[in-house]
């Protein structure tokens, strides 16, 4: 195992009377809040109105910034920041998915650096100090809600870049799973997917001779997650099935699936981010896609992670888990080629150099050359 | 599920260059140290000298409170306290295993209480605040690294009593698997056990209707901790074993495996805790003779978390399953009967007598009344 630190300090407020509790958590924060909140669907279930009252009764000042897209953009972001600075706020207040979270994040570091935020994500700074963040949870998957992380997509160039830092690590989520009942069925999907991504990308990549904690820890996450996904989709307002879904997608992306394990990485996701970037496809939709395409190539290249893992959650060998994880893919609705989501010929060959960039950024193009990339993109044609 | 809050901000600098850092993460904390330790072990394995130039080079003034006993003692820790405040100490820095951590949680919460530190084990007052304390973890088991929680047993009265307070966690704790090579054998068996309790109490206990998350999380993390024994007991020294089982020994009981498990108890602690407090056994010890025993009465009852367990961790049914944790005990070298312990007779009744009055402390005497417990005993005869 791989020297490591682990610090989360995120303080999660789990169940359905979460928000009970949202005035006293923000009440020594200061006066002004930034709200930001996404297109609208929080006003549809009443949590616009909710929170508004929330923060009135908790006498807090509030400054609206709302239109957050679902993979938030670099231009909005410095909407924001400009909003927070301008008005002074003292926290911020995310209520919405991970897309909200994230831009969210990017603003509370943004406000108080002097440069341009983007440098964040290019690596060209790096984030010190963040406006104290709370966030209200309404859909499940990325795992925002419990870790530093923010992705954003710079549309000038569409690059769609991640980081993570510590300083951004929210103060307190709150999670109710009821906030959850009213998500789509295929968005859903997505969620699992994008929740079952965040746990096996350090399981598939790292090269520790021996990490069972991690693995069988990530082992147990995704079958939490297969299990409590199909049943929200048959039961979409069955409250345990969605609670166990929320923690597990918490728990996926916390810091512990990757913690200690050495050349850990996030193949998939660098496969994925440019088709949503380019294309604007759901988040997850996309890792349907990249998750058994990259399987595939790492298991013919000789990575015995694809087979372990196929054993113990599955009881069969690397090609029949393969196969498993894209047969589950296809029975909750999500995308397992590029084909189904028209993305053919001349797009191709431009995700490709979109990919190619992404490695680069990310420090993986050793490994990652435009070649290796179009093979692996030929296995989920 | 059910409501909760889940907040754990200790941070865990682990691996074989763990103490390398220490000093920096101390400088911020004043200049008078408590030095909690035990009886010695860590002057033999060159711990204490590394800590005491560690200390030196960070400009600390060192008080030492060492000879803390394997189950502390109320009385050692009112020692602590007493020093802690003559010498007006700014920090505690606990360096040993369960035992040294534990006692240094309570003497960071007595010494900021006007009252009897009793009080808090009793239920009598609650920890409010506390000694900043950080700690160099020497023997991974009872999680206390990692949580706010303390066990102490008082000597006048017989009772080993336990409690949870968040001020009481850790700021920082320091995990460097190599302090753990020269653990014996027997001890590391043990360790195991007391890990494997940490999964399993709530598992067991809890009435939720559908918990996958917290079951597949324990699973998970019990698979790990019985794979890493073995291969500790092959190989002593096997660096990447020591360090899989030192991470999940924490991860057993880091708040995860209860967090929103409605009605999870801890009856295997509470029938476990009355044979050392007496007997002076070994924690781990008395949990591989009351695990079993209570499984078997509680599946008797109708508990059918027994079986899923069994199911899932062994592909048996549950009878089979409560004999695969008992050969497993049996084969690490850890005792699953009250006779192989020496309690036999009078000294049964003793215990029955004991484990009743920490039911009633608890609020679990509803429950468990004598007869039951008398019942459960029955079993691990």
């Amino acid at each position: 195992m791989n020297n490591f630190t682990f610090y989360n300090r995120v303080k999660i407020v789990f169940g359905k009377d979460a928000l009970d509790s949202l005035g006293s958590e923000i009440a020594g924060l200061g006066k002004r809040v930034l709200f930001v909140y996404g297109k609208g669907t929080i006003k549809k279930i009443g949590l616009y109105d909710r929170v508004i009252s929330i923060l009135k009764d908790a006498s807090k000042e509030i400054v609206e910034h709302s239109g957050v897209k679902p993979n938030p953009v670099l231009s909005h972001t410095k909407e924001g920041i400009t909003k927070a600075r301008q008005e002074k706020v003292d926290f911020i207040l995310a209520v919405g998915g991970g897309s909200v979270l994230d831009e969210s994040k990017a603003i509370a570091a943004g406000t108080l650096y002097s440069g341009d935020v983007w440098d964040f994500f290019t690596g060209d700074a790096e984030i010190k100090e963040s406006v104290p963040l709370v966030t209200v949870l309404t859909v499940p998957a990325t795992g925002s809600e419990m870790n530093g992380g923010m992705v954003v997509t710079n549309e000038e160039t569409d690059d769609k870049f991640g980081l993570v830092a510590e300083p951004t690590q929210p103060l307190a989520s709150f999670l109710d799973p009821t906030l959850t009942f009213s998500i789509p069925k295929d968005y859903t999907a997505y969620s699992g997917v994008d929740a079952i991504s965040h746990c096996v990308e350090g399981y598939f990549t790292h090269n520790c001779p021996y990490a069972p904690v991690q693995e069988r820890y990530v082992e147990g996450i995704v079958r939490a997650i297969m299990e409590s996904i199909e049943k929200i989709l048959e039961k979409p307002d069955d409250y345990d099935s969605r609670a166990a879904f929320m923690w597990a997608a918490s728990l996926a992306w916390n810091g512990l699936t990757m913690a200690g394990l050495e050349g850990a990485g996030v193949p998939s996701h660098m496969l994925a981010h440019p088709l949503s970037a380019l294309y604007d496809m759901a988040h997850g939709a996309t890792l349907s896609i990249t998750i058994p395409a990259w399987m595939t190539w790492a298991h013919r290249q000789g990575n015995d992670h694809i087979e372990r893992f196929s054993r113990n959650m599955f009881g069969v060998d690397a090609e029949m888990g393969i196969e498993k994880m894209k047969s589950w893919f296809r029975k909750i609705g999500s995308p397992v080629s590029l084909s189904e989501a028209g993305v053919t010929g001349q797009k191709v060959d431009r995700v490709v150099e979109k990919t190619f960039d992404l490695a680069k950024a990310w420090d993986m193009d050793s490994t990652y050359s435009k070649e290796v990339i179009r093979k692996i993109y030929s296995f989920c044609p």
